[in-house]
């Protein structure tokens, strides 16, 4: 499901060589759904301003379902020999246990049921950063982990990466909790080039996975899949 | 999520030269999901005879859903140029009406709420295939269709293509209903080189997508997903 | 969430005193949902014949899961004393093993998925019931029973009862089964007075659970769900 | 499914008459479910120390799902006559508009994805409650809701009423968006008789809808279903 060297042709109208030889300069780290018709469909519902709530709660469950799969992708996986039913030997793969999800506050909450139906027992924290009254700062207000969240790899879930200033927020306190840079997954629906920049300066061992990167993000993503300001 | 030309490294030691060869042979209408980890991972537990039954559900609920995902990225989209929130315009794509899904039971019928999940209104028909009790013919007892099929494009379901000739005796009935050969795309699970041969030879136009091509083909399927003989 | 006894007030103004005195008559057999406003906003979106098949859909699955629970609990239980987190004993219920559903074809597959939601892995049979084409004679088809199906309580699923023909005819293929008349219980969203009288008539140790009973059924009911004729 | 006269035949053993009669005190604006086989069994596995991750958040959703169900059936309908598909007028109801949900974190959560299972576009808002901690005083950290709350019905969902803190916290903050406490139901699993009355004696307005009333209330709910301490 992951293309890092052929944008998808649809695209190609829509941004220049520079711009597309930019996506490349993400290194490794980067990890793009490969942009077909059908995501595009979605990506395009989800940005649409005409499009109902309850639409948009169903595609972008949609999207988001495919971003978690590919998530998983990207976890370890270790050789697992089966026996079929007939008796037959199967030489398949098995998850490896040992990870978790983290959403950050409030619109990363839109994608836990989307880890859950993907991974039925998968542990689920949670991260608010809020804005000090009297500082302006950006803070950690809450949050909430597996007991041993350093020993497990971790989705950090974000569906909007803008600024990026959330999401190494976020990995503050992972690292405080001994988390590995090198464990986390971020998953984003739609990332900017600058988000994304800014997080791997300062993270360049953590990977980002997105459905899109684009310089306009749909940043009413949160609003309208709940329906509050 | 497509990609017949360059096979999955994992299952590089499974097959030799010669099998990959083979599958490449099937030309352009076979359709495979690019074989990644997550997805082995998701054919090792349905293949598996210690899967629960609870288990095997989920998993292949979950593949189900990979494969719709893909066979609804192989119908038509067209331009579909959206206004979003902040008054900007985004050069979308809109999936093009007309399409229904046709399960053939009973393990078919396992995909129809997959279909659901990506889908929600699409329509579903159906149709069942038994021996002739007297001269032991594969033929068609019961089928079920939207009024209009014959407009539609059809994503016919059916999670192991082994010999394909329950296939084969759908196309009949569905080429009786006027249903172009070359608007059915056969959604499947696993499939057996022999059985996308047969298909493709009769019945040279139509698309064939799964998710595995392999000479042993979990036949457990419909017994284990209902629980019934 | 049974009320045998007292009608709904909302329902009053519909039926006249002598209505009401024959739903009384069915026997203890008949089982009704409470109609409560909510299930009646239910059957009231299910009737509407301008409801969208989204809509639809999503709103027969809703009644659908309600008939099911009440279902669930007309099964054995046997008391389970367990021990809390805490150390503490509770002294609990256990649902007994063995039941399966049987659904028969079209409209009853339709509730597979409700069933499903709430039992996640109970055995899921069914049965294709057809006028021949000679004698113009409803004819079983098709049957597809979990092996043991003779030892199992049966949730017998078929969302309209109208006639209550087809009903019946499934209960032959049952007995010739070995399946026991009071180990049945029939789950149907709407029922006719008629239609019950006729099943419970001639299997008085059947049970039948419906949400409402009504001269008129909206026999549009699998045709809308799935989108076929 | 509401019963506020009958309590269930089986909790008989459990609780003396004494118990029985302060049940009966609550007054009007404590709503039960009817404990039926099925519920109690829901209860059992939640209460269960042994219930593996899975089957606990399973079965907590089915719980949640009519504790939600219910709660739907409490706010207001209309009057709505609607035309069938043959052409005959049938006297439902409507459910009406002006309604959302908040959630207490983080427990609360659990139920948000229950009630858009009911109600696919609920908007729904969400409140973050933790002690100060220099005064160690319950303080609201974090509220977010519809922008116009204050002209709406709250569903307030919180599973574990214990103390009932966290609930007249969480009135404060919705009394003082001008939120009506009429307006306001409390949805819970499992509720202790004094976090009850202290919750009605302070807001008697108020409506508390619960599947149990019990000394003892499941404190690990929050815990086991995200997996997080």
């Amino acid at each position: 499901m992951v293309d890092l060297i052929e944008p998808d042709l649809l695209l190609h109208s829509l941004m220049g060589q520079q711009h597309q030889q930019m996506i490349n300069d993400f290194g490794p780290n980067l990890i793009r759904l490969q942009v077909t018709n059908q995501i595009k469909e979605l990506q395009t519902v989800i940005r649409d301003r005409n499009t109902s709530r309850s639409d948009f709660i169903f595609y972008a469950d949609r999207l988001i379902r495919l971003v978690v799969e590919e998530g998983l992708n990207q976890l370890p996986y270790q050789q697992h020999i089966i026996i079929t039913p007939t008796g037959g030997s199967y030489d398949g793969l098995r998850y490896e246990e040992g990870n978790c999800g983290v959403s950050i506050m409030r619109s990363g909450e839109a994608m836990e049921q989307g880890l859950r139906d993907c991974c039925r027992s998968m542990r689920i924290g949670k991260i608010l950063i809020m804005s000090d009254e009297e500082t302006h700062e950006a803070k950690v207000f809450y949050a909430k982990f597996p007991p041993d969240i350093h020993s497990r790899k971790v989705l950090l879930m974000y569906p909007i990466l803008c600024t990026g200033n959330s999401v190494m927020k976020a990995m503050e306190i992972l690292l405080q909790h001994s988390v590995d840079e090198e464990k986390v997954i971020v998953l984003t629906l739609f990332a900017t080039p600058d988000g994304i920049h800014s997080v791997l300066q300062r993270h360049p061992q953590i990977r980002i996975l997105t459905s899109e990167v684009h310089n306009v993000v749909p940043l009413h993503f949160g609003q309208k899949y709940f329906g509050t300001d």
